[in-house]
């Protein structure tokens, strides 16, 4: 990872982004900033490829090979190994794909997930699980360790809480539930690019995240998904398309499976929404991700004690342990949304989950400590002055 | 539809794309050309939306509207009422997602197809019967009608052959279909923006179709799907997620659909490439769809004309009835693979489908009369010469 002069590692990666000036961004937990190598790189592949090679740009801009590229990309940051991560689709349609595949792996038996997991990921378990006449079972995240025993055939769950930053420990839920009989799906939308990930050493069986988020691919970018080696021959998911064929350009009437990883492809993946994340995540070469944990430890921690320090009326909502969080800090506060509006109206942008969480989001990548700084002041100017205390601040956005 | 001085409409659509001087580009049933203003917009949507608005682009550039806005603009090129398409995932994914509503709404059946459909479709079915447990049958085109009986669920077909250009009767197959019973799921893949499709006139129940063809969305484009008023509010597909759900950002735990066609969107929608799509389609505002299926009869016909009088060793294996095929012509050589790559590589682009098929379609938007008559002579030399008999000509490449 290059030093700045300064001997800042993070000067470097900061530089790569295109961000407002003046604007701090804590919100890189639910939508990164643009990289400016994807601003180029998007721009090329409009004007060079899809308009001067037109179809040619398939083999040879190698739009075919961007599930794999960007997937191998991302399997250094989740702890796996090669042939085991590919990108495309939609989060939630990847943990369709995954959790179809391990349910065919174990016809009996319930999904155990909890209420901490992100909303979509229990939609689409539970339409899954009416579909296929299952059952999905949801715990409090702190009863999913005392749930799991040989009824369940698949845990599901996020590792990082959205609302809260609260972590699972991966590998003690993970061996606790193979120790059960059980496979694990694991959703790491807060985790890659936020700090290490072990898929391999956890053992985990099969994963998804998001490519929007810490991995900084663009607004609705592709995600991705992980099905470890062992199971890759034996997954069978309910979807399953033509980039999934051993050889989907011979057109044969049957369904056979590609070897290994690719199988779990589906339909031609949107080439303009992976080439930005492509390009996104060339920022992360050479990136030590103990690095970026300690970091934003750093941050996180920092934050909480300035705001502490200076506001009162709010509550932290996150634990306070860095070590059992990501890289986010949520606080309650009773008028949060308005009060986020207000903040962000002062260049300070954060997001709100009902009912009353403020989220702030440190991706070390770019999030310096003085903005860390400034996002406190700002919140205690807000919360001093009431300044939230504006209609226009409460009518709430289609949005949140 | 604005004509150009020279009275021909098309010269107005034709100069709306960023076509490279001198090709003859007859790919657009496989991925339609750059239209200028989908080079503006994604530019706009990357480095304003994404890199200025940031989060904010969701509410304050329409990302969020952008699979209603985009479903609806399509919606008119397929016969389509208001509230019945949206866009987003592949055309794989949605195919999945109607089928997989249609055979709830149906628990007892088969579903019939025919061999052909595009592979991905069978695929689609087949993984998704299997996980069910229900039977896909698959017959040859010609014994559809007669196959359709009682024990038929969901009849399932793509109205036009990828490999002839061969047409279905949407309207009489689909009648027959409601008459046992079934209901139906259409693939337009290679109809949305060919031809006029009369999607609530024919009363077909579901359907998908490509964003990346004749509607010119861009590599990977998103696609869309359809499904008929009175359904909508029973159609439980088993993919769902929370871009369907009736309130996505009051983040509840439990399932609830949103009323009408939006239950059927999933995860998050790559807003880059919904973005080109959208731009795309404002091409069409204004253009009468019953121009476009006169002038691509007249295309059609006027290239099997002029490769009949002017080449031998091929074989016509489109219909000869213009009015029984799509926009497309296809032609057989047992060299065909050799024989298109001499063809590309002197500016006359198609595509080949194994075993044996030229394939070259005739989008009427930007496809000109001298553009056939070009296509023709080069094929005629290429053949009469046997350009094609050249071993770098014969390597087939990864995307054929």
């Amino acid at each position: 990872m290059p030093e700045d002069r300064a001997g800042d590692p993070f000067a470097a990666t900061r530089a790569a982004f295109a961000l407002p000036e003046g604007l701090v961004y804590l919100d890189g937990n639910s939508l990164g900033p643009l990289p400016k190598a994807a601003k180029a790189r998007v721009a090329a592949a409009v004007e060079a490829e899809w308009g001067g090679l037109l179809i040619r740009g398939w083999n040879e801009a190698g739009w075919i090979d961007l599930p794999a590229r960007v997937g191998e990309r991302i399997a250094r940051l989740v702890g796996a190994a090669e042939g085991t991560v590919r990108a495309g689709d939609s989060t939630s349609v990847n943990l369709f794909k995954v959790l179809s595949a391990a349910l065919a792996l174990r016809p009996e038996g319930v999904v155990l997930s909890d209420s901490g997991n992100f909303p979509t990921d229990l939609y689409v378990a539970a339409n899954l699980c009416r579909a296929l006449g299952r059952e999905l079972k949801v715990v409090a995240p702190e009863e999913v360790s005392g749930a799991v025993g040989p009824e369940v055939a698949a845990l599901m769950l996020t590792e990082v809480d959205y609302r809260t930053g609260r972590r699972h420990d991966m590998a003690a839920l993970t061996a606790k539930a193979h120790a059960a009989g059980a496979l694990t799906v694991w959703d790491l939308a807060h985790s890659a690019g936020a700090f290490p990930v072990d898929l391999a050493g956890t053992g985990a069986d099969f994963a998804v995240g998001c490519g929007y988020k810490y991995l900084n691919g663009g607004p609705g970018a592709p995600a991705f998904l992980y099905v470890a080696p062992g199971l890759q021959e034996a997954a069978a998911p309910a979807l399953a398309g033509w980039f999934g064929h051993a050889e989907p350009f011979a057109f044969e009437p049957g369904w056979r499976p590609a070897e290994g990883i690719d199988r779990m492809l589906v339909g031609t993946p949107p080439v303009l929404s992976m080439t930005a994340l492509d390009a996104a995540l060339e920022v992360w070469e050479g990136v030590d991700l103990g690095a970026v944990r300690a970091r934003s430890e750093a941050l996180t921690r920092r934050f909480v004690e300035a705001v502490e320090a200076r506001c009162s009326g709010i509550v932290l909502a996150s634990p306070r342990d860095p070590a059992a969080r990501g890289s986010q800090v949520s606080f309650r506060h009773p008028e949060g949304y308005a009060v986020m509006r207000a903040l962000i109206e002062r260049g300070v942008i954060g997001d709100f989950r009902a009912p009353d969480l403020m989220r702030f989001g440190f991706a070390p990548l770019y999030v310096s400590e003085a903005d860390v700084d400034r996002a406190a002041e700002v919140l205690g100017e807000v919360l001093e002055t009431r300044a939230w205390d504006r209609p226009e601040y409460k009518a709430r956005a289609k949005v949140t």
